[in-house]
């Protein structure tokens, strides 16, 4: 596989109920929601082999319908009738650092956001459903896949984190908590991505981010 | 099940290897490893019940050998067994929070860190093992279940942050990432505690925070 210059993105999804909007008392720091997808778009998404075709692009950075079709076991007349129903939603696009005059499509993920208000529509709900479950999954098999490969990781090994905490917060303080994590985040992506592009020749790896703020059920 | 005040806590694990001592060439700066755990400690930790009743402690802040027996199902008899192995290896730690004259002993949990260098002896590589397979299925079964409650969650469904992203770091770069997402967070969570010990009366909840930064496979 060639790993080519990709754009560097989020790949989501992130989840939010934007449904209330902020009333002048409760107005609280405010995550920004790229792209909320809407219901047909979710509709559309919610598909096992469109979902793992989006997993292999944001793992990749990019990638073709030929690429996909191989690491999936696909035809490529399969790989690329989904690849333009995902192109239609919002969901991919083209990678405008493709080779040009290559003759096949360079894709790329798109970020997006799961806005739950489209949860009232009974196909969208299932489809946030579906969504959701392939977060969980996707979440278990990529930290499994890097466990057991760990040990050959080095000097990988040494450098990733993994952490679980918990504390007691207000509504108020999870939100400022979490609008300070994406904006370190996007600060340090960005900055990385500048001195990429600018030619530093720095040896890097795709590099894989989870953040969760979620409260715990109450007893 | 009683809500108390517990103390807050990194509820683990972390983990990382720190076998190579940092030379001056490659020096970065460091994640401060929380307790990590030695090879007899592992192995005490790695064992169904005792994984269960940490994740327990961790989820309630602190709790007590009957009622970690009434939410699991065991005997007293049992749990209090496996609590006084927990603590004998520093993986829980009474709670001072506790109400003084109580009959039973509260306890909580300590953050720890995994050192993989205690992976060479062949008991310890699998208590590692065992250890990420219950990360991986303690953070699936937990994003389920919020994701369940999700509907009846407001208005903290409207303030929960699930974000996956990826993109390419040095490892200079991602290591500096780390560490200001751990600042980040502790710096948030120890503001809180201190503000919930002053009483300002907040309503609270436990909030879990999940972290990950990793490499994903080369191909």
């Amino acid at each position: 596989m060639t790993q080519r210059k990709g754009q560097d993105e989020t790949d989501v999804p992130e989840l939010a109920d934007v449904s209330e909007p902020p009333t002048p008392e409760t107005e609280r720091p405010a995550l920004e929601l790229p792209n909320p997808l809407g219901a047909e778009a979710l509709k559309a998404f919610a598909h096992p082999l469109r979902i793992a075709m989006y997993r292999y692009l944001s793992a990749h950075g990019s990638g073709t319908a030929s690429q996909i079709a191989r690491a999936l076991g696909e035809s490529t007349g399969q790989t690329s009738y989904h690849l333009r129903q995902l192109e239609r939603h919002g969901i991919i696009e083209d990678d405008p650092h493709a080779a040009p005059g290559g003759r096949e499509r360079w894709w790329r993920p798109v970020g997006f956001s799961l806005d739950r208000r489209n949860m009232q529509e009974p196909g969208a709900r299932l489809a946030i459903q579906t969504t959701l479950r392939a977060v969980i999954a996707e979440r278990a098999e990529t930290l499994q896949e890097w466990f057991d490969s760990i040990d050959d990781a080095a000097p990988w090994d040494d450098a990733a984190l993994h952490t679980s905490s918990t504390s007691s917060l207000s509504l108020e303080e999870a939100e400022a908590l979490e609008v300070e994590l994406q904006e370190v985040l996007d600060r340090h992506t960005d900055a990385a991505k500048a001195r990429k592009d600018a030619g530093d020749g720095l040896d890097r790896r795709r590099v894989r981010v989870y953040l969760d703020v979620f409260p715990l059920p109450v007893d």
